[in-house]
């Protein structure tokens, strides 16, 4: 075995200890007496925080040992994936030890927590010391560099034949249909042409988690992150296309009556039938449990909604909405809420609503277009009687909780996409571009970034795989969830942000997609449950070592 | 005095130690003769860059120590103020110790460079060690997050009665001209108006650095940061108006012939010709010496410009071009490199370029809109014999190098502006949108991001004024020029994207100025000279003890 691929177990274990330390110190502090207190955990937010980011880092190194391993078994390992495992593991040491980033103004470190003695302990570790002296230096990352210039990749293989295949066949269907008109889509805020959605939905994306016997592909969510990422690869809202459906086919799926799932998710699964996602309201976003549009049963068992949604995705164009909203007003918080399956009519040319009762107006963004965003108002509109969920009211949050594990763990894939689309472009302009007579990839400073990007995109994405194989044994795993989509977040957005950087003027030229990429991989620490929210999901749950 | 003044002036000695020690370790590998040896240095990059990340961080502390004694000399050393050094120093102190943030992916740790003792001795000095337990922490950052709050701002007088009321003039302009209007001038991608141009004139905005004797304020580059500032506080573009009319101002001051000063400075100070510079080409960005565009002298004395130009700021509506171009192709590098001053017709109505031989087309960008960027080609355009600044050929490089000293502290203040402005809305949005039954300024995730916003723009801020001191003096400074530049523009960078992050769902959308500050922020790292060119500036510069 590589020398380095066991140090890095060694290393993962001491960088858990480390992580356990946090928990026990977060424990200690909101939890006195065994259960969490939410009052103490609110006012300590920044040490939950702080804990799920290094939790999270820990997580990634972990997944990161695995995908080496793996390789390695599989004689995979090479040169290029050992330097990315010394960056990586170099790196991300050096954090725990130096600072995470949590955002470019927040860093925890250890001090924070009063972990000074688990510090010492992980710095005193012997693998530890040697990633920090021997990882990520100058030299690895010119050696890493060197072979991306060259056009190698990181191992990538799933070590299983149909995972790989599916990788291929979107990469390819990403390379013809997609890449070559993202741009030109995005620039004109164009809805992405029928044409393509029906190409996607002829190559099953919008059934890839949806059952056979419903029409589906069968797969997983490990199937679906390979999806995602290839499509974000292109673009993000390739990627995203099938989201909506994602979220509607595991709702129902999970959750249907027979007669739920056999009049959906076939159509679904199709690509028949567009969904899309109806939760957000203008003043509740994070907190969900506090949704307030309400539904009301009518004599004839039918329903009427009345309220205000916002941030309504690909709302014009779908043929059901799945609306979180309250159906019992007595019970506060997410006990009163139900999911209401919603048929509504596709936009016309003439009326992006043409429904009785439903309005909407656009609202326009910085990047994730494709779909267009949708205020919606709901005056009295109406819903099937056999629209509510399972066919159980009060069961609209935990039914939504569970889907969100998922389409978490979907969001980490796009953000891993977005994360190479922007590395793709870096590593073109800086081979295509001269300056002072040479190369820019002949500079340290855009070869350093070059390779912290394959090397985090690969961790990232290790993770990402991770969570979805926890997802795909039907375990909880918000946690595992969590920390894919905090991480892949960060490192999409950090790959933008240096894809533009790499560019130079350019890359804040509208002509260029370089500019694209930034905006677009904003959105990434935003929806989905913000950055904030993913913190507060892991570092509650770890601490109450559920 | 306030024992962490005190301490912070001892916390700055330390820093400066181990600052000198990694210069100390810099000159040793790329100056092993005692020069500098370009190529060494070029391939030591990182470190080189590293170093110069370590020194600006330090200078940083410095110059907020700096204020800190100021203000307590003049009795306006505060809670606010103490929280703010308490912060700032545990911040940057534990940067240095822990890495350095050079972009999103790179940071600068002393392992990299070796300085395993000098990091030891700095974490041992007694007051870093203060700072690191009590400077930066949960509770201070509440204190200050509270304090903010409540309307409270951190000493910004300037001990100067003058320049405290040349701030309070331009609050008052961008707050009533500036600001209720920059939104829809940006999503209009709008020129500014000429009638605010008009106002700007009126107050002497584009004359401030030039001579009384030809119509201008005759006031240094401490007045012009805090117009520069104050302007860009409502919208970076109206801080950038200036920016051309400052870079010609003190082209022609500093270099022009008699008549050349007398002919343009009165009608560049009274704002009734704007300039614009005419520098970058197609192939041509960070590597100016390598400037290609011709000209060449006829025979009556004029001249005629050949060539490519492009990312020319305001160029449609401008009078006057600085240029520079090549007037002697035997000298290659920047010998060769003259600047002409070169009328030019300002845009009518009808069309954008009247002039013979000078055609353009615009560059559509992200943001830092108002001026319209364009793409210019000179075709045997024409120069008037009387164009040559200063009479001197071959001297247009050194012109420029040392007027970019002016632009990029120019740039600083126009960051620290931008940087404010993103702290002002992610203020206001915190405390009136409400979460989870209360403001989001109640959540220590929003608070610390606020916190570090503005501690960050303090000592931004207070590097930026120490640098304009320094050229106000006289001195060459491209070095401290650049470090302003280089940390101003990480730090409204970091301060755009917390402002987005605060607003969740919101900073995304472009009706809400957030989206816009993102997109203006983002231009600060890369025009001016990107951040690797100031790093390259600051640590080659530093490591030669010039
Ligand atoms: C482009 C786009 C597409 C979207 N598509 C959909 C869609 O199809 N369907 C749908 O239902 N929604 C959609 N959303 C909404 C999205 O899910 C929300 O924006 C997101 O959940 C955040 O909610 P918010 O915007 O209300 O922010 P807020 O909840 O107001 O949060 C603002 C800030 O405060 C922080 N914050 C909030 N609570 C806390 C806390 N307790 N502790 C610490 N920090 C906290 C947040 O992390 C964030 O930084 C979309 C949003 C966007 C921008
Ligand atoms: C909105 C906008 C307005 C502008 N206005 C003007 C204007 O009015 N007048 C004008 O003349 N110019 C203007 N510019 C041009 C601006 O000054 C250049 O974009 C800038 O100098 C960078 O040059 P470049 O874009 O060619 O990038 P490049 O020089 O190609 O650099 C690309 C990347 O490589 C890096 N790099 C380059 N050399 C090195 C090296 N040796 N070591 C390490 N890294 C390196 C850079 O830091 C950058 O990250 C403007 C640009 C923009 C975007
Ligand atoms: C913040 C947030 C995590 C919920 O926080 P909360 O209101 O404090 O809710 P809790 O975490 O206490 O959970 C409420 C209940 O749901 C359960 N639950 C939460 N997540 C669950 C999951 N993944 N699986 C199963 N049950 C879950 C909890 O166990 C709890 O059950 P209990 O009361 O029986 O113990 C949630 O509102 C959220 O994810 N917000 C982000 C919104 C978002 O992602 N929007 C995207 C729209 S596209
Ligand atoms: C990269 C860059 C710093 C120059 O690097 P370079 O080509 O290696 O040039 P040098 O640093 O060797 O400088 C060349 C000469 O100018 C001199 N010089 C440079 N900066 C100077 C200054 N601020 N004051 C006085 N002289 C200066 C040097 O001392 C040197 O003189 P010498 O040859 O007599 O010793 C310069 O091209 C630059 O600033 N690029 C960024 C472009 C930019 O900001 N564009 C914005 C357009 S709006």
């Amino acid at each position: 075995m590589s020398k380095w691929i066991e140090a890095a177990g060694a290393a993962v274990v001491a960088a858990r200890a480390y992580a356990a330390a946090a928990q026990g110190r977060v424990a200690q502090v909101i939890a006195p007496g065994g259960r969490v207190d939410s009052a103490l955990a609110d006012r300590e937010q920044r040490l939950v925080h702080g804990f799920a980011w290094i939790a999270t880092t820990a997580e990634a190194l972990a997944a990161t040992h695995d995908w080496a391993q793996r390789g390695q078994a599989a004689g995979r390992f090479g040169e290029l994936e050992e330097l990315t495992l010394r960056v990586g593991f170099g790196e991300y040491l050096a954090q725990l030890l130096g600072g995470v980033p949590m955002s470019q103004n927040e860093f925890v470190r250890p001090g924070e927590l009063g972990l000074a003695g688990a510090a010492a302990a992980l710095a005193a570790d012997p693998t530890v010391q040697t990633f920090l002296a021997e990882g990520n230096t100058a030299q690895t990352r010119l050696a890493l560099a060197t072979r991306l210039r060259a056009g190698e990749v990181p191992d990538e293989s799933l070590d299983d034949e149909t995972m790989d295949m599916i990788r291929d066949q979107f990469r390819v269907f990403t390379r013809n249909r997609i890449a070559p008109n993202a741009h030109a889509w995005h620039l004109a805020d164009d809805l992405i042409p029928d044409e393509i959605v029906a190409e996607m939905a002829e190559l099953g994306v919008f059934g890839v988690c949806i059952e056979e016997e419903f029409g589906g592909l069968g797969l997983g969510k490990l199937a679906m992150c390979l999806v995602s990422e290839e499509l974000s690869r292109g673009w993000i809202c390739a990627g995203s296309l099938g989201t909506r459906s994602e979220i509607a086919g595991e709702l129902i799926g999970a959750n249907g009556t027979p007669e739920q799932k056999a009049n959906w998710l076939p159509r679904l699964a199709s690509g028949e039938i567009l969904p899309t996602a109806v939760f957000t309201e203008p003043d509740v976003g994070s907190d969900l449990a506090s949704v307030r549009t309400r539904a009301v049963r009518q004599d004839d068992g039918s329903w009427t909604i009345k309220g205000a949604k916002n941030w309504i995705t690909h709302a014009a164009r779908a043929d059901l909405m799945t609306v979180l909203c309250r159906t019992n007003p007595d019970v506060p918080g997410y006990g009163g809420l139900s999911m209401l399956l919603a048929a509504k009519t596709r936009r016309t040319d003439a009326e992006d609503f043409p429904d009785e009762g439903l309005f909407g107006s656009e609202i326009e963004v910085l990047g994730y277009r494709g779909m267009r965003e949708y205020a919606l108002s709901f005056e009295d509109f109406r819903v099937a009687g056999d629209g509510l969920l399972g066919g159980a009211e009060g069961q609209g949050f935990k039914q939504l909780m569970r889907t969100f594990e998922g389409a978490r763990i979907q969001t980490a894939a796009r953000a891993i996409g977005v994360g190479w689309n922007a590395f793709d472009l870096a590593l073109r302009y800086a081979t295509e571009r001269k300056q002072f007579g040479t190369q820019l990839a002949d500079f340290p400073r855009v070869t350093d970034k070059l390779a912290m990007m394959v090397t985090e995109l690969v961790m990232a994405r290790e993770l990402t795989y991770s969570s979805a194989r926890h997802k795909d044994k039907g375990e909880r795993c918000d946690i595992e969830a969590g920390m894919a989509k905090l991480l892949g977040a960060r490192v999409a957005w950090a790959n933008a942000d240096m894809c533009v950087q790499i560019h130079g003027g350019n890359g804040y030229a509208l002509e260029y997609e370089a500019s694209r990429v930034l905006c677009d991989a904003r959105i990434l620490n935003i929806f989905e449950g913000a950055g904030e929210i993913q913190a507060h999901v892991i570092g509650r749950g770890l601490a109450a070592a559920r």
